[in-house]
């Protein structure tokens, strides 16, 4: 008996143009389209085995070595019968071919980073998903028909299909066949863009995304602007500024269009806060930096962007990556070492940066433990088909 | 040799609709109407002393015991001189009149609160000074006629000409002639709404309003829609509310106008925040008062706003009064006892409140300090013209 099983992973990705809203709560159709930089799988990732099997009685999921539910009619359940319908096809044009379509299915997802990080982990954890599926049913479905059911899983996910820079068009039809991520530009066409995601402590317990998005829609009297007549223009621009590797103008759209998403959660009704006082800090430096070097005739030198929770991520040129974990670290002293997968630093370490001009007092210094953590990554590829050796279920079809 | 002097006072004012943005920089004239709630003079005042003399080489000013500049062109300049013209006119009209618009005058002005209070004293001390003007010089100018000379001073300034709920109609002049404050109905009308102001300390150097304002008006992407489209409709509602007395529908338009000013701020290019950490629990706190109230059927029993700062102020019914100071207490535990000037607590002083199906997990209590200070006043009168024994000049013609 054949063993039917493949392997996957998936990354995270980040968005510039922020999705807030959907105009279909089943589908998951955006009010709006949104564009993220996939993040690097040599960093963070989902990684996902899948394997059906006449013996399976039933379809099964493991996340981070704990067996989820798969709901009836859920957001899992969703994506794996689509997933069954998209192989049923193609065992209908090929008869020969095992009827795969009908097995139980185990899967055993774990993502890399901790839960705790606060990064969305559903993005790369549906992307992975659907992805490892898609290779154990030999699917010859496109990265953008699969963002199709990722998208079912989590809105965000679907964008996780591509590397490089996505947009998750929002599309018009009702079935939502139109709703699909499709690739701005490769990492290859600007693998410069660096990222340093900074993981701020939270006491507040904050509003889910899902709910509080449908809050914002139900609520909000700036948001129907926003989606009408602000976030068609920032698309159009921010694919522009990828294009021509304008990273001026890509942190512009990218910083304003995170302070509008935050906007739009406060003119939520009761308002929705997801940033606190370490984010509005990290903004405060950001600026700061940013001032310093226009005032000297130069262009943006990096830019933040905060999705539903305190945690900041500043896109930077990798040039300018040195002085940027320099000055977080000044702010934000770290309990741990700075684990420096690129070299910066040497054996010496992270030190104090003094840059010209660069007016200290635009925040305050915080205690060890404000910011928990650093990860510095960059633009990364798309969804990686792995080998064997690198499968999560073992051979009796159990997490191993 | 008789003396002219006349000595006022004036109260502060707290917007339920805010103001944010200029058309005119210079005459003071707003991008939308504004609302707010006049409070009470014997808790918070300027008081203003003017005294015209023919001896008084020039005009001069004291604020709070400081000489001030009077700078050509400058706001006070402006207000000083047209108060001028206004006497003039009235000179050209009745002959018999001393000359007191040729005199120099010298000005003396106190607020009863400390600046350190973050309230805005700009407004009182306007309306005091065109208050205490008017009555040196007999001006038989109304308030909204008074209020187009504040306004000049200090945009805010201008609904301080009124007691109660005052509206400044934003008007569509270019000279502004048509920018001044109305009354939408007079503290007596509605004795029963209540404030509690939270004196919020914060480490960070704010935007000023002016300039925060106008960069508001240069990058935000939804102010114009805010003020096209949301705040004439707010504004028809709260008169509405304000005149049927619903507090509910109030409360819940004051917020929401509080969120959208935030909303603005941030969607400001660099961003504006002005709310921190001890804000957002204060909002945190008053959302889960009104959401038990509404759970038992009640209404809303409470509203939060925010000015250009991180304080709040509370408004509520009377009867809700106890029950706040006990909540915002027992989350921000005070350094001095609570000054009780409508007697609430007899002698025993401020205790924890419990509340039925409260969920105190909405925000963690914060140390002594986080709130460095509460106010508890009320809706109040308009600008007062004193006795001469309130008179902050002295006999020679400087501050006593």
């Amino acid at each position: 008996m054949p063993i039917y099983q493949a392997t996957a992973s998936a990354p995270v990705n980040i968005a510039c143009i922020k999705y807030w809203g959907k105009r279909d709560t089943k589908l998951i159709l955006p009010t709006n389209s949104s564009l993220s930089v996939t993040l690097d799988q040599d960093h963070l990732r989902s990684t996902t085995t899948s394997r059906a099997d006449p013996s399976f009685e039933k379809d099964r999921l493991w996340l981070n070595g704990v067996e989820e539910e798969i709901k009836d009619g859920g957001r899992l359940a969703t994506c794996i019968s689509e997933m069954k319908r998209m192989r049923r096809e193609v065992e209908r044009q090929d008869p020969s071919l095992p009827k795969l379509s009908s097995y139980g299915v185990h899967i055993c997802s774990r993502n890399n980073f901790p839960t705790a990080a606060g990064l969305a982990s559903s993005a790369s954890g549906f992307a992975a998903l659907v992805s490892s599926l898609a290779a154990l049913y030999s699917l010859p479905a496109s990265p953008s028909e699969l963002s199709l059911i990722a998208r079912q899983g989590s809105g965000s996910a679907c964008r996780s299909l591509f590397g490089g820079f996505v947009a998750w068009e929002m599309g018009s039809k009702p079935d939502g066949s139109d709703s699909l991520a499709v690739e701005v530009a490769p990492r290859e066409h600007w693998p410069d863009i660096h990222a340093l995601i900074c993981v701020v402590s939270d006491d507040k317990k904050g509003t889910s995304s899902t709910s509080g998005m449908q809050r914002t829609v139900e609520t909000s009297t700036l948001l129907e602007h926003r989606i009408r007549h602000v976030v068609p223009a920032r698309m159009k621009a921010i694919s522009e500024a990828i294009r021509a590797r304008d990273f001026d103008a890509f942190a512009r759209i990218t910083m304003q269009d995170s302070n509008q998403f935050h906007a739009v959660a406060l003119d939520t009704d009761p308002p929705i806060f997801y940033m606190n006082d370490v984010s509005r800090a990290i903004i405060a430096i950001i600026v700061e930096y940013n001032r310093v070097s226009v005032a000297n005739g130069g262009k943006l030198k990096a830019a933040y962007t905060f999705d539903a929770g305190p945690n900041a991520v500043i896109y930077a040129p990798k040039e300018n990556l040195k002085e940027i974990i320099e000055l977080i670290v000044h702010y934000f002293p770290q309990a741990e070492p700075f684990k420096d997968p690129f070299g910066l630093f040497g054996t010496v370490g992270v030190k104090d940066a003094i840059i010209d001009g660069f007016n200290a007092a635009v925040a305050k210094p915080f205690g060890v433990g404000a910011v928990k953590g650093l990860i510095h990554t960059r633009v990364g590829d798309g969804p990686r088909v792995l080998s064997e050796e690198e499968a999560l279920l073992g051979a009796n079809g159990l997490p191993k």
